[in-house]
């Protein structure tokens, strides 16, 4: 029986990461990596990619080969072996070559889960149809572009997550004709509900049809394509992309006794440990924690992957290492507008009764007058006593990873809004604007939190003013042209400079509530503040203006 | 005698952005700006792409005209009016209309001084000419493409600082020659030596001569242009650019008898107040902090104008606001290479005898199979003993101002490398590689101080290899076809799943100094460890490989 100082199950992201490292801890280990797929150390989160022929070589996807993790890492690998059963007590694996059938037994010293997840496949009548995949593995994606061919059609995709909104994406760039299918009322539901709004405002303009609050009752195949049927009506499909979420591939830890933790995931310790002292798991297969909460988490992601099973590696070799976990950060991209998140948003920290503050901060990218400036809106979510920030969403056509990032070590250090507002971050034109968009956005929430202004989220404000209470006045006070451009429905033009002599004309409102809206929110909080000193006691500034309203303007 | 109660001396960044935030917070006040230019509000740092037309319309340039003062703020603005003296028992300012010699005085409540800084002329023989401009102002930027006219020529660009690098990349756009003359022996200084070369090489690659440790000695109007004598030769030029640096406009303040700090500034408080408590400064002409140090600093930015401008017009309208200071963070770009630096570089570190560590990581800016990924370099310094991160330099074709803000984020909050090595930050293909660039730069100089790994420098391994005292191994471990495309000059080339046959070949060197050298540093390390295992005492990696390697390749 061959005896391994470490056996490593499973072979992308978690597991080959976990291989590599220990290799370089330890010269002489004897390491293996065991998987059933035919492919190592592929990049999961480009599929999508490679099926919009962004990524036109399926090469490109490999990060290491067998073969390179054989040469450079001497690491022995075996594709398409399946892991039948682990014998904790004699350290050993019982393994199955798929092809050949034959049944070997290998000896662990350590031994590492980076089994990951698998796409969910939810008993719906029809789900069988050789139309329908689900995109986790190169030869998922490899069967997606056979099924496709090279004609274009129609594409159905269950899910408006963010491999659901990828994969759209790619599919209109291959000239599909793409609806997405959503049973939440909103696509994206780690976002606010305006930012999912953004997002799916743009999605339509680029031709996707989303249909949200629908569910998918069944599949039924019908005239060479899949006729799908929902609660929101029938959609013909020739081809059905199932995204609708992921579950962890815990079986052989279940199996073998190992404890579990939330989700269904193997449970693991900050150091990747299970409840078995020699062994680990990592990735996709393994719970986590939310840095901030400390909670027990499971983050799916190919970035935690490689942090996970670093600090496995780390351990299982003799060095002590923790990974304290995450803050659910996420980032998505279609046609050119993107969306990222980290820490809490503003709904979470409603729903988790967090004395919390959001405001959202529109800017630029970069220097307005330099070439490819966009525009980005940043909404923090902080502590309202303290001001510690506690969440990040940023969105628009601009870089929005950036400030994100920045937010991301922020929330890890445990920074207030007013700690960031003073960071010397790097100008110059090219890169950004003088006054930086997160320093910007924490000025205005130093803004909000002290009570020098008062703001309305788009969602809110949309609501209000569709009320049949609604008695209060929609107030622009840009100039005319700019008024004439579009603006909230029901907004009355007032240009700033006429306050003087024409707030008489709504005197009316000075006890009811104003809303101010110009393009960002900038002239609105100069006319907040000027009305405010007139004596109108319930003024509010639309948070993300015009610029970002996610209903029609007029 | 018109009184105000706030006169803003000055109306380019830190004035504006001073009298609009007091506008905010004192409805009703009485404010003035006075300034001699004809513009007020105007992008400084946009010059150079003025001038490159890249920026095509002047008017881009203007953030708030005096219309829009006037008009949405309510601010008096007196374009063109140069202000004599300051009457700081009275509180009066005399002023005088630079177009009509009118005189005039102003009273005021509370005097900010935004006079920002002026372009150094030394007196060097010639310097008079007319051919030889400075560039800060919009009206600076008139001249130099009047004096450009529609041909091109031939330029000499005096000063290899940032903004000589960006006016040498735009006048190249223009079609010209250019030569860009610096004193020091690096172009660049507040960077370390080989983010320099690197940079140098690329303007070269371009087509621009550098010439660097050259003083100029003269200038001569000649043949319809300039000779530029310097002790490295002499230059022809058709019109040459002076950016050799900035001293503050502290002359009023000095006259007026406030305190002056470091490098000739108005001395100010974390919250902008100079020596008398009625009169504040900000911006270019003033004093501030560094975070790090707590040592006054001066930094004539436009961020940081605009941050010493909030937190003075929130002191002196009564909410005491402190601006704690900066990290020294810079970035530029030309060509498409990007640098930025923030926190100290190794050899202030070293300079200051810190107790220092740095490291230098290559990395690509997003995934590497996503279109216009592009590698980047993230070089850390900090704390030997506790890894509190005290410093980033970032620099390559990739976006290196992500990475910069994250870290300058950290430095702000005393992160260590251990707590920025597992920070959550956004990954998609579009944005990152799975393992974060900070990340990995983390991991590295986690390995760096616990031992795991030594590395050296290209400036330092330059100059041992090129030493008569060198009897060392240069090792490159690539494949053979990774090898001929280019490696250091003198590396002997041994593949590193040829080790276990073939290390006997160099086993002399076991303990002579081992310098491995691969693309990014990646396989040089998996190399280092196996020499480390097969007895080699002194190797160390080649920080950057040869991808950021700054000299020549063979």
């Amino acid at each position: 029986m061959q005896k391994y100082d470490l056996i490593v199950i499973g072979g992308v992201a978690a597991g080959t990461k976990a291989a590599a490292k220990t290799r370089r801890e330890k010269p002489d280990w004897k390491i293996a990596i065991i998987t059933r797929d035919d492919d190592v150390s592929y990049a999961g989160c480009g599929l999508p990619y490679f099926i919009g022929d962004i990524i036109q070589n399926r090469g490109q996807l490999v990060v290491r080969t067998p073969e390179t993790l054989r040469l450079v890492h001497s690491i022995d690998v075996f594709t398409r072996h399946s892991v039948l059963s682990i014998d904790r007590e004699k350290h050993t694996v019982s393994v199955q070559n798929t092809n050949s059938n034959e049944k070997l037994e290998f000896g662990y010293r350590k031994l590492l889960l980076a089994t990951g997840a698998s796409a969910m496949r939810p008993p719906i009548p029809g789900i069988d149809s050789e139309r329908i995949h689900t995109i986790r593995s190169v030869t998922d994606a490899d069967a997606i572009l056979a099924g496709m061919g090279s004609k274009s059609g129609r594409a159905v995709v269950v899910g408006g997550g963010f491999i659901g909104i990828e994969v759209a994406e790619n599919l209109k760039h291959r000239g599909w004709e793409v609806t997405v299918i959503e049973m939440l009322p909103q696509i994206l539901p780690p976002f606010d509900l305006e930012i999912a709004l953004m997002m799916q405002k743009h999605l339509e303009k680029n031709g996707v049809r989303i249909v949200t609050g629908a569910c998918v009752q069944s599949f039924c195949d019908k005239d060479g394509g899949v006729e799908v049927a929902t609660s929101n009506g029938a959609f013909q499909a020739d081809i059905v992309i199932l995204s609708i979420g992921i579950k962890p591939n815990s079986g052989l830890g279940c199996d073998s006794g190992l404890e579990l933790g939330c989700r269904g995931t193997i449970r693991v310790d900050a150091c990747g440990r299970t409840s078995d002292p020699d062994i680990f798991a990592a990735g996709d297969c393994a719970s986590t924690f939310s840095v901030t909460s400390g909670n027990e988490a499971w983050s799916p992601m190919g970035s935690t992957a490689n942090k996970q099973a670093r600090a496995a590696a780390l351990t299982l070799t003799g060095t002590e290492s923790e990974f304290p976990g995450v803050l659910g950060t996420m980032i998505v991209k279609a046609f050119g507008f993107s969306a990222a998140r980290t820490g809490v948003n503003e709904r979470e920290a409603c729903e988790s009764k967090m004395n919390a503050v959001s405001v959202t901060v529109p800017s630029d990218d970069r220097a307005h007058y330099y070439p490819g400036s966009e525009k980005i809106a940043i909404k923090l979510t902080a502590d309202a006593e303290t001001g510690e920030l506690l969440g990040c969403q940023t969105y628009g056509m601009g870089a929005v990873d950036k400030p994100l990032d920045a937010i991301a070590v922020a929330i890890t250090m445990g920074a207030t809004v007013h700690d960031v507002a003073h960071v010397d971050f790097a100008y110059a034109p090219p890169f950004s604007t003088a006054i930086n968009p997160v320093n910007l956005a924490c000025y205005v929430m130093q803004n909000k939190l002290s009570g020098k202004l008062e703001s309305i989220g788009p969602v809110e404000a949309n609501c209000m003013i569709h009320s049949p209470d609604w008695d209060g006045l929609l107030l622009d006070p840009r100039e005319i042209p700019e008024f004439m451009i579009g603006t909230v429905p029901g907004a009355v033009n007032i240009p700033i400079h006429e306050f003087p002599t024409r707030l008489a004309e709504v005197a009316a409102f000075k006890d009811k509530t104003v809303i101010v809206v110009c393009n960002y929110g900038k002239r609105a909080f100069e006319a907040y503040v000027r009305l405010k000193h007139h004596g109108f006691n319930r003024v509010k500034v639309l948070e993300g203006g015009t610029k970002f309203w996610p209903y029609e303007l007029e």
